[in-house]
């Protein structure tokens, strides 16, 4: 039986559908602009999915944040990682004062950046740190559930409650980022259980393993899955079993997101992870995301695949955090800047040919 | 017999090698930054180069220009295009009063746009267009020789002065653009020329044209070669033969770009094109450039591999004008940001594993 909070219940249909009535008026537009048809490829289909979001024919100009949520995992224990847990915090404390890559690719795409504690293993004084902890990072889902069915929902429910703030805000695109130093062997096992494929599959070197940790790694997923059989018509489920909390908050984050109109901008696998989460307890919210780019995580294109997105980027980013998110915004923003300001062909006096 | 003026012959020992010392150095400074070593892919790569190009280990905040250079081309009366040859003037005038694509995404990237008439068929009166006339366009290719040797050379020469001009003037980064009813032929003609490549492989639809439009444009670019048999190794006969005259001034910017030591960015098949006459012109040129990304045509693949380039964006552009360039400009710039404003592991407290 899944355990759902009451706001949690009624945010699928919460969320609008999309406004077909702007895309077209979108793509007319388009259309009527010094330039061959569809010369500008993928930046026009991107631009039709802006108006279609936003439900203007010509969106305002995008307000972005970036939601960068981070926790700690007990799977974490059984060496998945390159790098040591402490790293999920200190990292936490780098966002906070802004030395980390996000925070440099935040300004220079002009993004505020929401640092959020999901939960780590122990809080940190900040202010810039916003507190949505779920708890002290999650158990070892090796050996059990990484969290109660009471927390995942939690998680989603103050993930969603942030975006909603933010929209409310004014904030109209939404970027993800994550940390959590064992999160994209939590995030493999939340699309393995999601989609019913092998670990093998959905498991990569992360940031940094080598051939035989990543074998390693595969077996961690397998018994995390052998352990909680989490069953994958149920998405809650999944996430309490095998996920983590900044997985939930990001999922939330997806959802009020949608709910509020808002672009969403994913970054790499673990946001994905949490977008294919949210998708699959609200389909709607599919809708609303744009990828930004491609990592060479196998997992991630796998998901990415299942959700229908081509990413904007293919830069062999592995570093998560929202980065890649970071760099696909000026083109967001470029796709809407063409639609809004670009002359058209009566404005210039440009022959058109229809062509 | 090649005729060159003599600042074009001082031109390829005027390059200056890339600053190896300053690249090591960069690359050092970047695995102390806090993340993964390599996990920033393909902008660690960039952000050595800019190093090594800027001859800085940590290259102060680029300045950017936009070269968008346009002329009128003979060979359009071969109905090559699925344009009209008037609307290379018209456009003329849409980039100086701030209409067109690329004056949009100039304005979004903060680039300077330098609006330059290479030959239109008849000059533009605006104070914005700066008159870099070689000709009232050029000849028709499929029936002699597009320019005169001197033309060829004289449209080089401008080019590298106005790149002179702009390196003098601060301006760190040049990125080039095309604008020229006809002009994928003419670069296609040159790519087969200076590649010894079947016009087959480097013809694709342009702006626009259908199946029976691509093969007569096949027809025309081999007799463009065969009626005036440029030779491989005479870049500038090359140019002279089927070439155009914003060809032969993107090919001095590069040139005269590498020269004061500014970063080339390039954009569609045109660009590159110029690129490639002018590494085979200078071939130290060829370290200056990046490319910003891989359009549908067949030849500006062709050239990429050629040049060794890989391209940052690869998203179905085939408008020219530089808009791929303006659309990777943040690419560029952020590459720059990681290595001058990340924290260093010591500086934020992070474990560094060494991964």
């Amino acid at each position: 039986m899944t355990v759902v909070t009451s706001e949690l219940a009624l945010l699928p249909t919460a969320i609008p559908p999309l406004d077909e009535a702007a895309a077209a008026a979108a793509r007319t537009e388009l259309d009527r602009k010094t330039k061959p048809r569809g010369s500008l490829g993928r930046l026009e289909g991107l631009a039709v999915r802006l108006a279609a979001i936003r439900a203007e024919a010509v969106p305002a100009p995008l307000r972005p944040a970036i939601v960068i949520a981070a926790a700690d995992h007990g799977v974490a224990r059984e060496a998945v990682s390159a790098y040591p847990p402490e790293v999920t915090r200190q990292m936490l404390a780098n966002f906070a004062s802004g030395g980390a890559a996000v925070c440099v690719l935040a300004r220079a795409a002009g993004a505020e950046l929401v640092v959020v504690d999901a939960g780590t293993s122990e809080p940190l004084d900040h202010a810039a740190v916003r507190n949505l902890r779920v708890g002290d990072g999650t158990a070892n889902a090796a050996e059990g559930p990484a969290m109660s069915q009471a927390q995942a929902a939690d998680a989603i429910g103050r993930g969603s409650e942030l975006a909603a703030e933010l929209a409310g805000g004014g904030v109209s695109l939404i970027a993800l980022g994550d940390m959590g130093i064992g999160n994209t062997t939590a995030s493999a096992a939340v699309a393995a259980a999601l989609l019913g494929r092998d670990p093998r599959d959905v498991c990569g070197p992360g940031t940094g393993l080598d051939a035989s940790g990543l074998a390693h790694k595969v077996g961690v997923v397998s018994r995390m899955l052998d352990r909680n059989r989490p069953r994958a018509d149920d998405p809650i489920g999944v996430l309490a079993a095998v996920g983590g909390f900044e997985i939930g908050v990001l999922t939330g984050v997806v959802l009020g997101a949608a709910a509020g109109r808002a672009v969403v901008l994913l970054d790499g696998f673990i946001t994905a992870a949490a977008a294919l989460l949210a998708v699959r307890l609200a389909p709607a919210a599919g809708g609303y995301l744009v990828a930004a780019h491609r990592s060479p995580e196998p997992g991630h294109r796998v998901i990415l695949e299942e959700l229908g997105l081509e990413p904007l980027l293919d830069l062999d980013l592995r570093l998560g955090e929202g980065s890649g998110a970071a760099l696909a915004l000026p083109l967001v923003a470029a796709a809407r800047a063409v639609l809004a300001e670009m002359a058209t062909f009566a404005e210039a006096g440009v022959t058109d040919t229809g062509r």
